[in-house]
């Protein structure tokens, strides 16, 4: 896979996972919709059911800013799998304008943002390492 | 989502996404293939074009054990969404026996390895906490 493929098909994924790492050491993961703007992934806490808009993946990053984006195909054939990642640094977007850009973005991508923008904080990813299979 | 439920839609994901942690605290994320048996999820090194079949999960989990497999539904009626995630324990299975079962295992639910078992090492995730959303 080249990397104008891998960055296209990391743009148009409708789900990711991601994966931080707490305090102790250990591996946290989560499946997150979010959106891919230049060499920055933003991810926003939204509205879908949570106990807490402080989630575990934003302590973990306050801890340890490691931050890995998957996303990948399946399918029965094995031959037509694919998947490209992220790694990079994790951070609290804590500059209105870039919230506010964030949220635009993340609302331009995924209609049913648009009835309900996400309510709690974005997460930014600064990517600065792609791997990518096959 | 009750645990009868997460159970059952953990054993019948066809494709789960296996974080680990480096030695140095970084996050590291695949997605994998894998059958669950019980309380161990078990995942081999296949034949699906690898650089090598000593692969940075291995090594990630000699250093630090632990490991999150997650198993998500993604589907644009957001109502719909799932997640399954066990966290656990990774270890290389090294027994003979149990290795051969896990592989047993993997090939009665993936008709893929059929025609070529894999080759590789098998990953075993000692599972000790499930979570499930919603």
């Amino acid at each position: 896979m080249d990397a104008r493929t891998a960055r296209r098909r990391l743009a148009s994924a409708r789900v990711g996972h991601l994966a931080t790492v707490t305090a102790s050491h250990r591996a946290h993961l989560v499946p997150c919709c979010f959106v891919f703007d230049v060499r920055t992934v933003y991810s926003a806490i939204d509205a879908k059911a949570k106990s807490t808009l402080d989630l575990r993946r934003l302590q973990n990053i306050r801890a340890n800013g490691s931050v890995s984006l998957l996303v990948d195909h399946y399918d029965e054939d094995w031959t037509t799998l694919w998947w490209v990642r992220v790694d990079g640094t994790g951070r609290t977007v804590d500059e209105p304008d870039e919230r506010q850009r964030a949220i635009d973005l993340l609302t331009a991508k995924y209609e049913q943002y648009r009835s309900a923008p996400p309510p709690g904080p974005v997460l930014a990813i600064d990517v600065d390492g792609w791997r990518m299979w096959p």
